[in-house]
């Protein structure tokens, strides 16, 4: 995987043969994004299933996925992974060793190759959506091909609609702390010649109200059941702002991303990490030493600032708790 | 003057004794704060007024005042404190050239003093706002001590509080993208002992909507007679946000931010700085070579958002084109 916490300035690809590794890189955000991490944990557990099989197979695997379950409390692509990882053993625990690895091993490639075909079609659904020519969108953080297994969520939208033959934009959130609207989203696009604007989060507010905006288009780390929406931290005051500007405001949600388990938004677990991330930057310390640090990695959206959720099989609108539910069982 | 961009992790003092030194000192933002710039461009204008005296000391007065005028345009200080020199330099521009320097240096230190005064009691009119004790405060940038020649204007209404005997602690954002809340905010108030949490700006919508938050104090560049407030790039979405969750907004505004010729904050110039600003930190490049920047200074809050403004002459409430008239009046 290549290393997201040395981009734009080193592309270094860092290569894993252990489930530790595998979940260091983690949570450690060498690997970020909520389907990224999905990906990468079943890869992991794929890693960590070698050499075994029959009772110890499982015991192995709950080592393993607690392991990586434990990285990243927010999206749950990670345990959605798991979960599919730990039907698959179930289905071939009893297999000779050399054999289980194999289909634990397939199953997390087939999890890669799904997911950029799941993000092709969520893309393709959601350049529907955005009638103007040329097309200028604002985005979060990086939901994105370095989000992903490839072609990303909201910016595979963004991709969708330059495949579709029109002429598309993007401002891009700068996204504190960890800059990957800066670092990632920018060179993503950038790489690929879309025009791409960097801004401040603060100034997302001040690009809404000039106008020129066709739509705000963020992924997502965990939506509930009714549509609350939780993703990267500062997506929820976006949400307020497009509102006010009269700015369509969209979700690209792979079903996966996707928890029918919690009813509204208060049930998904916030993570919070380290106060480092705020008081230093590139090892210089920019805060003075003593004070204290807030840092949620995430907030929740209310889903009635959101206009549209677009998921692999449709877009669904409000009311939530029904469309989304006719998306699942349909 | 201290050195602002090198603050906190290192405490340089500056000495300027050129106006085109204290020019350049604004410019890149050894000092800034809309207050502290006024009081910094009397200084300026000051030390350019050696040695003149007659029509030269008129002409060399118009040379100085364009050269500091051209730094900064957002603040109205700096063009407040330019007419009030221009003022005295008509009173005594036929005087010799010794008397005529010590006049306007005297003019320039009283408009220091002043400063000071005003703050502190437009800092008492602020705390009689606040009735929270314990009291939480959220502010972004820095409008304290060193925005001024002291004593600061939204964190002179904290200071005014804890001087009231109560309890207050602060909520700052770090304020992209020059970090005047972490680097500066953080810094004024840990030396006081005030307690201080630094939250990245995309923060600060979870913090509101946690409760908790007393109200949200901020400073002005410039204040249009309608009470349409120009601040710090940010301001604007934090006012929409304090709106939504029934949090008070207060802007800390001596008389000399207010521009009586301004009547709206559409008249408001708003500063572009460098991109520089956005795409390195210490040094680092933190975006891909190649992309667009949108790096605007300031925004501007509409006065239907702002809960009341606090003068050294009382609290203005809305409607504010004819409550601010009548404290100038007053």
């Amino acid at each position: 995987m290549i290393d997201q916490r040395l981009l734009p300035t080193r592309e270094v690809i860092r290569q894993y043969r252990d489930y530790r590794g595998v979940a260091d890189a983690i949570r450690t955000m060498v690997i970020r994004g909520a389907p990224a991490i999905g990906v990468a944990a079943a890869m992991g557990v794929a890693l960590g299933m070698r050499g075994v099989s029959g009772a110890p197979a499982k015991a192995r695997f709950d080592l393993v996925a607690e392991t990586l379950r434990a990285t990243r409390p927010t999206a749950v692509n990670l345990a959605w992974a798991l979960d599919r990882m730990r039907r698959r053993l179930d289905e071939c625990s009893s297999l000779d060793e050399a054999k289980l690895f194999r289909r634990m091993r397939d199953e997390a490639i087939a999890i890669y190759n799904e997911d950029i075909a799941i993000n092709r079609r969520l893309g393709s659904n959601g350049a529907q959506l955005v009638d103007a020519n040329p097309a200028t969108v604002l985005t979060h953080c990086n939901a994105g091909a370095l989000a992903t297994a490839g072609y990303g969520t909201a910016l595979g939208v963004v991709r969708a609609i330059r495949e579709a033959g029109k002429k598309v934009s993007v401002f891009a959130d700068e996204t504190r702390p960890f800059l990957q609207g800066s670092r990632l989203t920018a060179w993503e696009l950038h790489k690929e010649r879309i025009p791409v604007t960097v801004i401040a989060d603060n100034m997302a507010a001040t690009v809404l109200r000039n106008g020129g905006i066709d739509c705000v288009i963020v992924g997502t780390d965990r939506t509930a059941a009714n549509g609350d929406v939780a993703n990267k931290i500062g997506t929820y005051p976006l949400a307020v702002l497009a509102r006010r500007h009269g700015v369509p405001f969209y979700v690209a949600a792979p079903m996966s991303s996707i928890d029918f388990k919690c009813a509204t938004g208060a049930d998904i677990p916030i993570e919070q990490r380290s106060p480092t991330e705020l008081t230093q930057f590139a090892g210089k310390q920019i805060t003075p030493e003593g004070v204290s640090i807030f840092n949620p990695a995430f907030d929740v959206t209310p889903g009635d600032l959101v206009s549209a959720i677009i998921t692999e099989r449709g877009v669904a609108y409000p009311p939530y708790k029904k469309t989304l539910a006719a998306l699942k069982s349909g």
